[in-house]
């Protein structure tokens, strides 16, 4: 489990690069336009270093449904499905012996569910595996690097969030919050008119977006900004840290 | 300003590397026993990395109030005295035109007061610097992965923050907790007994132990290894993910 940053392609650790000069076989295991561009950063980072001979095996991800009544279960079901996509790919494609990776975007501990696919397929037993995982830089990292700031005031906490959570939370605690996962923009519908926003998108790519300033000044910019990148380049990956005064 | 991970000279990703090949002068900060091999850690890879002729400048550092009635105010005069140190440096050993950086442990942007520092010294407008981050593997990743764990339930948010905000953050919520800078180990005191810790210290160095399990059942065994490590190696860095059933 090779976490390879959030898409620059310098953001690779040293240390994911000895991993991936030391396996055989390649997973990938995404579909769908916005993941194109994620597979051709993955494709081109084992041209520059997987080892000759490696092999790259495309796992095709079971359908799912984006707005189930039941999050949990819906998320639930597909990971099975995907395990056995999985389980599948492994005994077909892996000899005994032999290494085989998948390079997660990011860090493997956040927002991931490759991780928890493979946990299932250990538990059930039936290939025997060895897992390592290797950390990555976070898209909060790339995030405020970008902005060149601290994530928080002298000693705060910070919470990492999704936008679907972003309503639930307690609006006065942590004074820093760094959400993910939010096509939505959720911010504009909870956050205080006088929070501070530093908002990224697609970073660490040619198309990198940097917007920061009051809710109330920049929010409008940022949807803004946000459509025109969907527009042009068919994807975005965006995040921000929200900053209450 | 540069991250360069939290330990493992192999986490360190090319992006560092490239901004160290591209600096004439090299600022080391910190003092004491702990931070020897932190500095160590630093000198190899400046050895390593660093172009011929770079110097390096050991920036004193002034003393400070650990324990202080106003925790806040004591920190912040104690960084006016390092701006005043860093300016006097910089003035000092850095001509027009040359590059210096930083090389800090982990991410920037995660309590580490070196970008806090360096922002006040723009602000002053004594010196003309234009200011970059590269972002680094953080702590928390490098705890997570030798963990083998994902940092959250599916969809849960997590947050970030240190010993001392333990005690103040509310029981319940957010079932994630990751814990830095707590040498005091919080959670003995404040973790429900069936609430599960993943510990971890020195982590990517030769001295790395890790102990996870129920906090009733693993809580003497982490106060152990972490006097013991104390009185081996005279430093110990540790870091832990909390979670609630
Ligand atoms: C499935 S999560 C994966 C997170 C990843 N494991 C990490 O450590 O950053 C995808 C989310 O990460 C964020 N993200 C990842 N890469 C990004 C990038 N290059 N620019 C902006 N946001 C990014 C976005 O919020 C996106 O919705
Ligand atoms: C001053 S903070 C710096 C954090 C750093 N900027 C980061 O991104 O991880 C130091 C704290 O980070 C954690 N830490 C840093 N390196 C560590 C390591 N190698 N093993 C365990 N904990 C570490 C410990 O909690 C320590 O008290």
């Amino acid at each position: 489990m090779i976490g390879i940053g959030p898409g620059n392609p310098r953001q690779i650790t040293l240390e994911a690069i000895d991993a991936i000069a030391a396996c055989d076989v390649f997973f990938l295991l995404d579909k769908g336009a916005r993941v194109q561009q994620l597979s051709r950063a993955r494709t081109e980072l084992l041209a520059a270093y997987a080892p000759a001979g490696h092999r790259v095996v495309v796992i095709d991800d079971p359908p799912r449904d984006r707005d189930p009544d039941d999050y949990r279960a819906e998320v639930q079901r597909w990971h099975t499905a995907r395990v056995d996509a999985l389980e599948t790919a492994i005994i077909e494609s892996v000899d005994a012996g032999q290494s085989c990776a998948f390079l997660v975007w990011g860090d493997p501990a956040l927002y991931d569910s490759t991780l928890r696919l493979v946990d299932q397929l250990v538990a059930r037993g039936s290939v025997d595996l060895e897992v390592e995982v290797i950390p990555g830089v976070t898209s909060a990292s790339a995030l405020t690097a970008a902005h060149g700031i601290v994530a928080h005031g002298i000693g705060e906490p910070v919470l990492l969030t999704t936008g679907r959570r972003l309503v639930d939370a307690a609006v006065e605690e942590p004074a820093n919050r760094i959400v993910m996962l939010d096509s939505h923009l959720t911010f504009t519908q909870t956050a205080r008119s006088d929070d501070d926003v530093y908002w990224g998108a697609n970073l660490g790519t040619p198309e990198q977006v940097l917007i920061s300033g009051k809710v109330s000044d920049v929010a409008d910019e940022i949807e803004q900004a946000r459509a025109r990148l969907r527009q042009q380049t068919g994807w975005v990956m965006d995040i921000y840290l929200l900053r209450r005064r």
